[in-house]
């Protein structure tokens, strides 16, 4: 049980700032994570990590001389927004590129994916890290797929020091791909944990049982089985590992034994015990080997062997000097201070200026995106029923803080003479910022490919806005993966985008297209609680959301008409 | 819960050799402890540091340069027996004598003051270091009755550098002195923890409520309060250490928030977050605060604080550079593993010759104790009854597991050509090192001082035996400071240590002087039936003993008879 907390809403961002006092000396706080307090050297890649908070150390532990250059922090167990990731981000930068580094779950694929696009809109080439070593949640043909787990702590320890060594981004991602390929995690649970605020466990394994690779938030796992002697325990988590060692490999590995939070240190220790001889039978050599607590999960019980198949490069890189609050090994110079840390997040809030021409438009972008929150702000319990039906019912409350920080940042963008472009991509901004979750990434990220083809300088033509169109669904769909059927907003944008694009190329007014096209959304989205969903990624849930209609489909076409009906001539 | 073991009595020795193994390159295993892979400089001061297992990274992960030369693991929130210690000090020894530190609880004292004897014997300086900082367990007028937490992590922090500093013994000892006189815990507990093989907790605490200064192992606390915010649990932690700080301190101060177990780093983060300010506010400056797991309680939900307040010599050892598994800080040159560790416990089994005449007296000796073990192992379930009427229940088979013990090793002294008083002195060490518990240790104390009296020269006469028995007496008196009337064995020791030196004096054979001691022996112990005892560190359970016979005091004049019926002409 989580206990000590003020407002559970505040929790991670209040750890966050405890941990930034408590490590002053190594660390200097941005808004939304930590980089180091004496950054590498100018021009080198930077490595971001990152995800959901209730981890400690991963991520914030994790940031020093060898290691990360910075962390991102979400709130516990919720990816950071594509803005917070995109604010840290460039702080962090050097000017040798970005890697955002996370474990592979879906919200987070979402943000740092979103986050990436906009850094490389700026001009920074930025790379994406998804690690993937939780053996227990796919088959070793569908890797990509697969979770990642404390893996997180070998795979970005061996890119941070090839980063330090000096690695271009190319050499750097060729150790990254090489060390994530190599990496293998497996998992068992006693207990699940509780969330700040919360009086129940968010998942529980019945006394007496272990979840055999159940996920770090309650994830299912594979079975479950009777509690067992610490032996067998062992032998029971090395083997799917082994299962996976690669051909003619020499033996010589990482490991890493990571208890999950109430799972006690000599309890690792006692299982140590036991997995060195059955390492030495099976011919591994563990190289620098860890037990300890690396990537936790609030006070779950229950713990993880990972092994990463070592050769002599990442072997290298594996026992290379490290400095981080969380992580030491070898000896570093002793970092200095250094206040040349970019500013960051604040860098975001510059406005480009528009045309004359496009800043009319951008004042009707703003006046259609303020009919919009109203609208969502009455639909908002609307929504949230029918999202309960089938997901967590928290689809109506996100719509509407997303798009009343949409409406405001476009009313402020207006203000310092942003044209239709900047609005409308400042709005996807602050969008994705405060509604949170997958679907504020994708209406984040959707705006700002829209904002981006409209641009800053021409008055926006019926065909540059169906474009737009095109260009927010090819985001929503690079980004979020799903397709037509999955249950999702893709139900109602793609037809909505095919009859705009028709209706405009058929020489129509925007008004009328544009109420076409929000028809046809409408029926498209109602049409959604027929559908039998295929299971995806970007609805995990998707078995309960038979005979329902999809909130996010449901919403959209909503927006779609409130624009329709307030478009001027 | 604690879930990972294999046999519960073997997870203590099991989490030993786990961490030996993890930690190759750091520690070499010994006998019930782990030392420095590179010992320090020849002639330092060495600093053992010790107690119960069950507290990682307490106090194993302390062992590294900067810090501990040794650690000694007892088992589960027990203290580690005088023969472990005396063991694992001998391989820590560099020339320069050794320092036993731990914390403050009376199976600690008793232990390591017993090894600390035997090791004085054999020509080692050795000291006493009881931390004692928990503000909770007694009042700042009464220091030297508080129990040791998590002040052991700046208190031997400090000691150890200062050794490593080379300072001589009354040096360092000055600095142990005025370290642990400055510093301060206090600690707050959410939940109990649980042993290996436990299905219920040691103890608990009701849900929603807070124990205030409840100790590491369950020890009574203040009070219980509801449970409170962050902010407000901070300044409940804070307050009774400001109350506490000494006139006219400047404000630096080393600052340590310890999780017990179960509580998680993100909490310990969020609690900090809002000490920072109050720390500001008091006038205090925290130098290298640590925030994390340091003295922990298996599962225990928990934190607690703990201030030293700092002068330019404190600040300087608790700054230096240290390399431990557990506690890194600065920068150490890299330790070079050496063999030349000295051989330790093994050392132990030299057997010293004795003259033929007292060869002789060692024989009828290990006659006596033979005959006292059978007679002990007879009384093993009687012994247990008594004992579970006022105590925990396990004084009789302690007793026949010691006594066994000590007539197998009295009979291999015989064997090795030993005389009687060191058949007498390693029957004691064996007593001691199976029986445990505090019975143990100081039956192992007392006849290990009875067998320095006697020697291995002489026959001993009559008035050496009496003699040997006032130097046991002194001893255990010395050892466990119990008075007559606490309902301990030392209510039936006296009266016949004093009827033996009385009758001895008076000119009777040993046998009639010893078969009157014993009478008076078995008299005085029927009589520990009707005190009502002090309540004194020696019987914390003393309430509950009242109306019920002292089960040590019992068996001691058992063995008075035993060996009074089967004395030689």
């Amino acid at each position: 049980m989580t206990r000590v907390f003020d407002a559970p809403d505040q929790f991670a961002d209040t750890a966050l700032q405890g941990f930034c006092a408590a490590n002053a000396d190594r660390v200097r706080a941005v808004p939304h994570g930590a980089v180091r307090a004496a950054p590498g050297a100018r021009g080198k890649v930077a490595l971001l990590v990152g995800g959901g908070s209730g981890h400690y150390p991963a991520f914030l532990g994790y940031v020093g001389t060898g290691f990360a250059d910075a962390a991102v922090a979400g709130d516990v167990f919720a990816s950071p927004s594509a803005a917070w990731i995109h604010g840290v981000a460039r702080a962090a930068n050097r000017g040798g590129g970005v890697i955002l580094g996370f474990g592979n779950y879906a919200g987070d694929v979402l943000n740092f994916g979103s986050a990436a696009e906009r850094l490389r809109a700026e001009g920074i080439d930025t790379r994406i890290l998804a690690v993937t070593d939780d053996v227990a949640s796919a088959g070793a043909d569908d890797r990509a797929r697969r979770r990642g787990v404390a893996g997180d702590l070998p795979v970005f320890k061996i890119v941070g020091a090839a980063a330090e060594a000096g690695l271009d981004m190319d050499a750097v991602m060729a150790v990254a791909g090489k060390a994530n390929g190599a990496t293998v995690s497996f998992g068992v649970a006693f207990d699940g944990c509780t969330l700040p605020g919360q009086g129940t466990p968010l998942f529980t394994v019945d006394p007496g049982r272990v979840g055999m690779g159940l996920g770090i938030h309650g994830e299912p796992g594979i079975s479950t089985r009777a509690m067992m002697p610490a032996a067998d325990l062992a032998r029971t988590l090395l083997e799917p590992l082994l299962a996976e060692r690669p051909a003619d490999h020499d033996g010589r590995v990482a490991v890493i034994l990571n208890g999950l939070g109430r799972t006690k240190y000599e309890e690792l220790f006692v299982l140590w015990h036991h997995l060195t001889g059955m390492l030495t039978e099976a011919g591994l050599t563990p190289v620098d080997p860890e037990v300890g607590e690396f990537v936790t999960s609030l006070d779950m019980a229950g713990c993880s062997l990972t092994i990463t198949w070592l050769d002599d490069e990442l072997q290298g890189y594996w026992r290379a000097p490290a400095d981080a609050p969380a992580f030491r090994k070898g000896t570093v110079t002793p970092p200095v201070a250094d206040d040349a840390v970019e500013a960051g997040a604040e860098a975001e809030s510059r406005i480009a200026q528009g045309s004359a021409d496009s800043q009319d438009a951008g004042r009707c972008v703003a006046g259609l995106i303020g009919h919009v929150a109203r609208a969502l702000a009455d639909a908002e319990e609307e929504l949230g029923r029918i999202d309960a039906q089938a997901g967590d019912g928290d689809h109506g409350q996100g719509m509407a803080r997303g798009s009343a920080a949409a409406a405001a940042a476009a009313d402020k963008a207006v203000a310092g003479g942003g044209g239709a472009g900047t609005v409308l991509s400042l709005a996807g901004d602050a969008w994705a910022d405060r509604a949170g979750g997958t679907s504020g990434a994708l209406w984040g990220v959707a705006l700002r490919a829209w904002g981006q083809t409209l641009g800053d300088r021409d008055r926006p033509l019926p065909e540059t806005v169906a474009r737009g169109a095109q260009a927010a669904h090819d985001a929503i769909v690079r980004l979020g993966g799903a397709r037509v059927g999955d249950k999702t907003l893709v139900d109602s944008l793609v037809p909505f985008v095919q009859v705009l694009t028709e209706r405009v190329t058929a020489g129509e007014t925007l008004g009328v297209a544009w109420a076409a096209a929000a028809a046809r959304a409408t029926e498209a989205a109602d049409a959604t609680a027929q559908l039998r969903p295929r299971l995806g990624r970007a609805r995990p849930l998707a078995d309960r959301s038979i005979g329902h209609p999809d909130a996010g489909a449901i919403s959209l076409a909503l927006c779609a008409r409130v624009v329709g009906a307030n478009l001027p001539e």
